[in-house]
């Protein structure tokens, strides 16, 4: 049996999912830093074991890759407390875990992306615009599914939670201001006060951002 | 208990995943025809059982309703020859169904949106064009995936198949021909030749694009 093995880089939200869920689940993965940036999820040797090129990327107990975080979350959270059993409950993770992959993630993430990681806020000014009324549309549909619930997508905390954590907190490196959604603060901060709990180490993020815990 | 119901629209690959796998598992929805490009997924009555606004939107047996496609899809598929049992196997199609919502839909839809559904190419050229080379890479992972595997992800038809046949063989509609991806044609007649499987009824094809029986 292979160890698990995470390849991934610090600040990208869709594998600080796999780390967040790792921590409380307790699973010891191994971690690979891969440089998007410098092009490390284009070699050859990374394309054989990521055929889209894609991090977070697990290999497996049985030595085999798997990539897509919402795919990972699911093999490592299902049968933990992470995953109702009834059928329409999990279906309903599944809801909020593509919406964040369809709606959170091309828009906050992308925009975070260009803003934060490769510090060229002007280079991609239009694209970051064309971003902006989606985004704001994904974090509404947010705000008004938390008038109702603590979390995604009811009572108690799930993989849905873990995947929007990913990314939703951060969304002011993007340039989404959360001041406007008070239900999201506060959802951020129930996920970030769960025991067990790993704050995302974002090497281009000041420490004094780590104080308050967030995200 | 309440009938199963879907509200959607004929030509959105989306919605026909839903029809599709509803015919191969002889599930019987009820249809409620929604027109997206009339603004109809955003009056005040659908937005209450569909908060981003989104179709396919299904009445579950409980009459509460679930959004999403890809979660509607593991709803009524799990439990079926559809989802296998062993936990990898199940995260591997969670891993093409994330991939599809990702990769395939947000490019190859959408430029089949603005060109086949409302008709503006020239109107959204530069759009189009923005979404050429993400939506030619997500081909081509595919044709590489099929290099090994005659479905997705393995030897029998997923979820995985029913997703990706949602957008993949109309994508020519999109702008995307698929001339240069042989294997992904021969994958289409194979999910095409499975019994039970039924045609997407786009009412703005020609008649004629049926003889075939793709998609």
């Amino acid at each position: 049996v292979a160890a698990l093995r995470l390849w991934g880089q610090e600040a990208s939200g869709n594998c600080y999912k796999v780390k967040l869920l790792a921590a409380h689940l307790g699973i010891a993965l191994e971690w690979v830093r891969v440089d998007v940036t410098k092009g490390e999820t284009r070699t050859p040797a990374f394309l054989a074991m990521s055929p889209a090129g894609q991090v977070p990327l697990l290999r497996c107990a049985d030595g085999s890759h798997l990539p897509e975080s919402g795919a990972i979350l699911w093999y490592l959270g299902d049968g933990t407390r992470f995953v109702p059993t009834d059928p329409l409950a999990r279906a309903r993770v599944l809801q909020w875990m593509f919406f964040e992959q369809y709606r959170i993630e091309p828009n906050i993430a992308t925009s975070r992306f260009w803003i934060h990681l490769l510090n060229e806020a002007d280079r991609y000014a239009a694209e970051i615009a064309a971003k902006r009324e989606p985004g704001l549309a994904a974090l509404a549909v947010m705000e008004a599914h938390l008038a109702a619930a603590d979390f995604f997508p009811g009572g108690a905390p799930s993989l849905a939670d873990i995947a929007l954590y990913g990314y939703v907190p951060c969304a002011p490196e993007g340039g989404f201001a959360l001041d406007a959604f008070p239900r999201i603060r506060a959802w951020a901060q129930r996920v970030a006060a769960l025991s067990g709990h790993i704050a995302m180490h974002d090497p281009l993020r000041p420490p004094s951002a780590y104080v308050k815990g967030l995200p």
